[in-house]
C-alpha cells in the first residue's frame, strides 16, 4: 500500500453504462454506447464505464478466433472514439470493453478520450471453469495502465482479475491508485450478487480505493447477465447501486482521497504504467445524491432472470412470438407466465393437445391458464395422429407413451413452421436430470425457459408469481389447480410422476447434492439418503446424458446448469455405487 | 544435449499396449491392461507402455472434477500394480496413463514395477484448444522423473508435452536420457498420423533418444482414436509401427545407445529427478524383427475411423443393433454400409418410409441396398400419418415438407422403443453446415455416422467402398444408382437439392474455407467465389447453429468438426459481408 497524504478532495462524476449488447452486433452495440455516453454527459458525468466486451457482447465464444471479427472489433473501437468526439462527448473518458486482436485475441478494455483510444488494458486472469473457456479464446495481459484524469489516478481491471487473489489489485494497491474501474460480464446465478459486492469491497480495501463495478445485462443463449452494477468503497460500503435485469446508466458522484507518492514500476510482479490525461482536479461542484436500489427478493430475482433470458433469446434471434403446449400442469403454466411477462400476452400461443388419456382437468386448467394470461389459445387433439402410428406399427407400452409426446412435438413444430412462432420446451431441471422426458417429444423447442429450475422451485416460483399479482391487484396468472394437483405426464391411464420417480422434495434434495455438489455415493449416504434411492437416482441421471445433449438451451440460474457448466461424456461407465 | 560415450549396446524389448478403454470403466480398463501385460510378458517384453489415461479412458471430461472418481482412479492404479505382480508380470516395467488426485486432478502416467507404483509423471502442457479443455480439468506438472531400468535411462512425457516446443523434451535432452516413452490419446483427423510421426521424430532428435509413442484406439462419443502407435529414432526413422483402428500389443526390440554423464537437476527450467530401478543391462539376447505396417489409403483410413467410431458408440452404450431410414439416397446408403461393417448385417435395420412424393427409384434403391448388405429391411409408408397432420392443421409449403421428415423421425423412434435398436441420423457435414435438414425429422438419432463428412466426400467414400468390395470379390454394398442420381430430399414433387443449394462441389469448397479455415468474406472473395454465393452460404451456415446444437454426435474426421471443435453462439449477429 502506498503512503498517502490527503491534499484536497477531488471530485469525479462517474456513469456506469449497464447495457444489453448483442453478441456480434458491433454496430448496434456501438450505438448503445454512444447513446449511454450522451445520457451520461447530459448528467454531467466525467467518466463512463461500460461492461466487459460491451462492444462485441459476451461471450463471443469461437468468434474470438475469427480474424475478421477481431479486427472489426478493434476498428469499431477506434471509430467509436472518433464518433463520441464528433457527438460532442469526447471529453468524457469512456472505458469500453472490447475484443482486441493485438498479438492474439485479447479480452480488453479501451479508454476513449477526445477522439482517441488513449489506453488499452488487457485482462490478466482468464477464467477457464464453469461456463468459462477464456483460455481457449484469449491471451492474457501482464501489464496495467493507470490514467491520471482530473487529478485522479484511475486503474482498470477486467472481471476475473477481481476474483483472483494477488495480481492486478495487489499491484494497483502497491503502486497507488485513487479509483478502480472494472468492466464485468458476470452471469447470473442465485445469490451471486451478494458475493460480488462483498468481494469487490475486499478488493477495494486491498487497493485502498473505491471500486466501480459495471456488469453486463441481458440474455445470451443459456446465460443471463443481471447487471446490478455498483460502486463500493474500501470499507465495503456500497456508494451507489443499479437495478438488476434492466439497462441503466447509473450516475454517481465520488469524492476521492487523491494519493501522492503513486509510482510506475513493477508491483506484485506486474508492470504498472501511468499516463497523464488531465492533471488538474475539477473545480468544486455540487454533489448529486447517489442512487441506491433495494435488492430483489430471491423469487423476484430468479423470475426476472428467467423473463429476461427468455425475452432476449427470442428477440435477439429475430422472433417476436412463442408457441408452447398448455398441458394443464405446473411446468407449462410457469413457462407461459414467464413468456407473457417477457413478450406480452398477444405473443404467447398456447396449444392444448389432449389425448385419450388426458384428464378433464388438463383441458380445463389449460383453458383457465390462457384466460388468466389473456393469450391466444387453441385445442388440437392428437388422437387421430397417435392412432395412425399405433395402428400401423402395433405400438404398446413405452413406445405408445412416447408417440403421444412426439406427436405433440411435431404438431407444435408444424404450427411454428406455419405461423412463425418460436417453440418453447417446458421441461424443468429435475426431469431433465433424471431423463423423465421424451426426446423429440416434450423436449422439442428452440428454448427451454425453466431448464435450470428444479421442480420444487417451479412450484415455489408459481406461488410467488401469483402472490405478486395479488399484491399488485392483478389476476394471478397460474391456476391454483395446476399448482396443487399431483404431477402427471398423462401418457397412460391414471399415470402419476411418483409411479416412476421418488417424491420431488426428496429427489431435488438428492439432485442438489449429486448434480450441483458433484458428491459421490458415500457423501450421499452420509447425508442420510436411502442407498437404494441414491442408486436409482444416480443411475437415471447418468444414463440420461444423451437426452440432455439434444435438449434446447435454457437460462442458467443455479451454480451448475446442464450444458456448458456440467460436461460429462455420454459414453461413460462410471457409476457411483456401494 | 548431454555428452555421451558409447559403452555397450543395452537391449530392451518394449511393448506398446494400444488398447481400447471405455471412459469411466476402471475395472474393465484394468482388465485390458493386465491382459496386454500378460501378452507382452509372454513375448519377452521388459517394458510395457500404455496410452494416455488408459486406466480411465480419455477424455473423461468433468469426471475429472468428481472427487470419488479421481480417488478411485488413483486407487485402481495401486491395485493394478499389486495385481500385475500377483499375475507374475510384476518384473515388467509398465507405464500406465491414469488420473491422479494429488493436489488437484492430474493427467498422469504411473510406472508400475514389482507390485508398486515406482514413479508418477504429471503432464506439463495442457491443451485447451480444438476439442481439448484440459486446463478446465487438470493442474499441470512441472517435474520429470527418469527411471534407470536394466541400465537404460527412460524418460516419460505425456501427449501434448511432445507437441510443445521446449519444456519436457528439451529438459530430457539436456539432462540425458536413453529412450522416451510417451502415452498419448490423440484423436483421429485426416492425415494426422503423418504429422505425428514426423513431429515425434523431431522430438527424438532433440532428446537424442528414440521415442516410443503409444496412442489410444477406439471411439468415445464424437472422437475416435486411431492407434497407429510407433517407435521413431532420432534420425526420424520408424523402428516399428502398429495398425490404425485396432487394439494391438506391438512388441519391438530396441538397441540403445546408453549415455553417460546423465544428470539430475534443473534443465530447460524443469526439475529432472532420477530413480534407479535396475542398474545392470540385460544379458544379450536374440532380437526379433520389429513389426512394420503399410499405411492405409486416405479412404481406407477415413472409412475405418467411421466404422470404429460408430461401433464403439453403439456397443459402449449398451446397444447391439441400429435402425435407420433407407431413403434410396447416398447418405443413408453410406451410413448403412458403415453400420454393417461395424455391427454385422443382422444388426442393421433398414426402413423405407415412402411418402406420396417419393420416387419409384427411392424404394427400389433402398430395397437394392438392403439386398446388397443382407440386412433386415421393411417398408413403412408415411402417407396416413402425414395426412392426419396436414388435414387437421391445414399445412402447406415448408410446414408440409417438414411434417414428412418428422413423421419419419417419430416412426423410427417408435420402432427403436419397441425393438431396442439405436437410431442413426444420416446427415452429412454439408447439410448440417447449411441447415439443409429438418430438426426432429431426419436429424433424429442417437448417433450420426457421417456428421463430419462433406457431401462430395460421401460420394468418394461410396465409390471407394464399392471398389474395395470388388477388389475383394464381394458384392459392392452401395447401389450404383444411389451414387449417380441427383440428390433430392423428395419432400415435394420433383424437388432437387440444387433447387435450394449451390452445386455440392462448389458448396463444399466454400465450406472448407469458411468452416474449416474460419476465413472471412475478403478471403473467400480472393479465393474466387461469387460474392452472392458467399453471402448466401455464409448466412445459411450462421443461422443453422441452433439446429446443430440439437444434432446428435458423430465421429470427427476433419480438422474442425461441428460440436466441441467449433463453438459459436446461437445468438450471434456477426455476419461476414461486403
Amino acid at each position: 500500500m502506498s503512503v498517502r497524504k490527503n491534499e484536497r478532495v477531488p471530485q469525479l462524476r462517474i456513469a456506469l453504462a449497464q447495457l444489453n449488447p448483442t453478441v456480434g452486433d458491433l454496430t448496434g452495440n456501438a450505438d448503445l454506447i454512444v447513446d449511454a455516453v450522451r445520457q451520461a454527459a447530459a448528467a454531467g458525468a466525467h467518466v463512463v464505464v461500460c461492461s466487459e466486451m460491451a462492444l462485441t457482447g459476451y461471450p463471443v465464444e469461437d468468434l474470438a478466433l475469427r480474424q475478421t471479427f477481431t479486427s472489426a472489433a478493434r476498428q469499431t473501437l477506434t471509430d467509436l472514439a472518433a464518433r463520441l468526439d464528433a457527438e460532442g462527448t469526447g471529453d468524457v473518458l469512456t472505458v469500453v470493453g472490447y475484443l482486441d486482436d493485438q498479438d492474439g485475441p485479447r479480452n480488453a478494455a479501451g479508454a476513449l478520450w477526445r477522439g482517441e483510444v488513449v489506453a488499452r488494458q488487457f485482462k490478466h486472469h482468464l477464467p477457464n471453469y464453469g461456463v468459462f473457456d477464456e483460455r481457449r479464446w484469449f491471451k492474457s495481459g501482464d501489464e496495467l495502465t493507470v490514467l491520471r484524469f482530473h487529478g485522479v489516478d484511475i486503474g482498470m481491471v477486467i472481471c476475473e482479475d477481481l476474483w483472483q487473489d494477488g495480481g492486478p489489485i495487489a499491484a494497483l494497491g502497491e503502486a497507488g491508485v485513487d479509483v478502480i474501474v472494472s468492466p464485468n460480464a458476470s452471469p447470473y446465478e442465485r445469490n451471486k450478487d451478494d458475493v460480488r459486492i462483498e468481494l469487490a469491497g475486499r478488493r477495494a480495501a486491498e487497493a485502498g480505493a473505491p471500486l466501480v463495478y459495471c456488469n453486463q445485462v441481458g440474455g445470451q443463449d443459456d446465460l443471463v447477465f443481471d447487471g446490478g452494477s455498483f460502486i463500493v468503497d474500501p470499507s465495503g460500503t456500497a456508494l451507489a447501486t443499479a437495478e438488476q435485469f434492466v439497462s441503466k446508466v447509473l450516475v454517481a458522484d465520488l469524492e476521492l482521497t487523491a494519493g501522492t507518492g503513486h509510482r510506475s514500476g513493477t508491483f506484485a510482479g506486474v508492470n504498472v504504467q501511468r499516463k497523464v490525461l488531465a492533471d488538474e482536479p475539477l473545480p468544486a461542484y455540487e454533489k448529486i445524491t447517489n442512487p441506491q436500489v433495494q435488492p430483489l427478493s430471491d423469487e423476484a430475482e430468479v423470475w426476472s432472470a428467467l423473463v429476461l433470458g427468455l425475452r432476449d433469446y427470442v428477440r435477439k434471434n429475430g422472433f417476436s412470438s412463442v408457441i408452447l403446449g398448455f398441458s394443464g400442469g405446473i411446468d407449462s403454466a410457469v413457462c407461459a407466465a414467464l413468456a407473457v411477462d417477457a413478450l406480452g400476452p398477444e405473443n404467447v400461443h398456447g396449444v392444448s393437445m389432449p389425448s385419450k388419456y388426458s384428464s378433464e382437468h388438463s383441458r380445463t386448467d389449460a383453458e383457465e391458464l390462457a384466460k388468466r394470461l389473456g393469450c391466444p389459445f387453441r385445442v388440437q387433439p392428437i388422437a387421430d395422429m397417435v392412432h395412425t402410428y399405433v395402428d400401423q406399427l402395433g405400438l404398446e407400452g413405452l413406445a405408445e407413451e412416447n408417440v403421444q409426446a412426439r406427436v405433440r412435438g411435431v404438431l407444435l413444430m408444424a404450427l411454428s413452421n406455419s405461423e412463425g412462432h418460436l417453440v418453447l420446451a417446458t421441461g424443468n431441471k429435475t426431469e431433465i436430470a433424471v431423463g423423465y422426458s421424451t426426446i423429440y417429444g416434450d423436449a422439442v423447442g428452440a428454448f427451454a425457459p425453466i431448464k435450470d429450475v428444479f421442480k420444487t422451485h417451479v412450484w415455489q416460483l408459481a406461488r410467488w408469481r401469483n402472490a405478486e399479482a395479488e399484491r399488485r391487484g392483478e389476476v394471478p396468472p397460474i391456476p391454483e389447480n395446476s399448482i396443487t394437483k399431483p404431477p402427471s405426464a398423462e401418457l397412460r391411464p391414471g399415470q402419476l410422476d411418483t409411479d416412476s420417480l421418488p417424491d420431488y422434495a426428496l429427489l431435488d434434495d438428492i439432485l442438489d447434492d449429486y448434480v450441483e455438489g458433484d458428491r459421490g455415493y458415500a457423501d450421499l449416504v452420509a447425508a442420510g439418503f436411502d442407498p437404494d434411492v441414491i442408486d436409482r437416482v444416480v443411475r437415471m441421471v447418468d444414463i440420461a446424458e444423451y437426452k440432455r445433449r439434444q435438449y434446447p438451451p435454457g437460462t442458467k440460474i443455479t451454480f451448475k446448469a446442464f450444458g456448458r457448466d456440467r460436461r460429462l461424456p455420454i459414453t461413460n461407465r462410471w457409476r457411483e455405487h456401494h
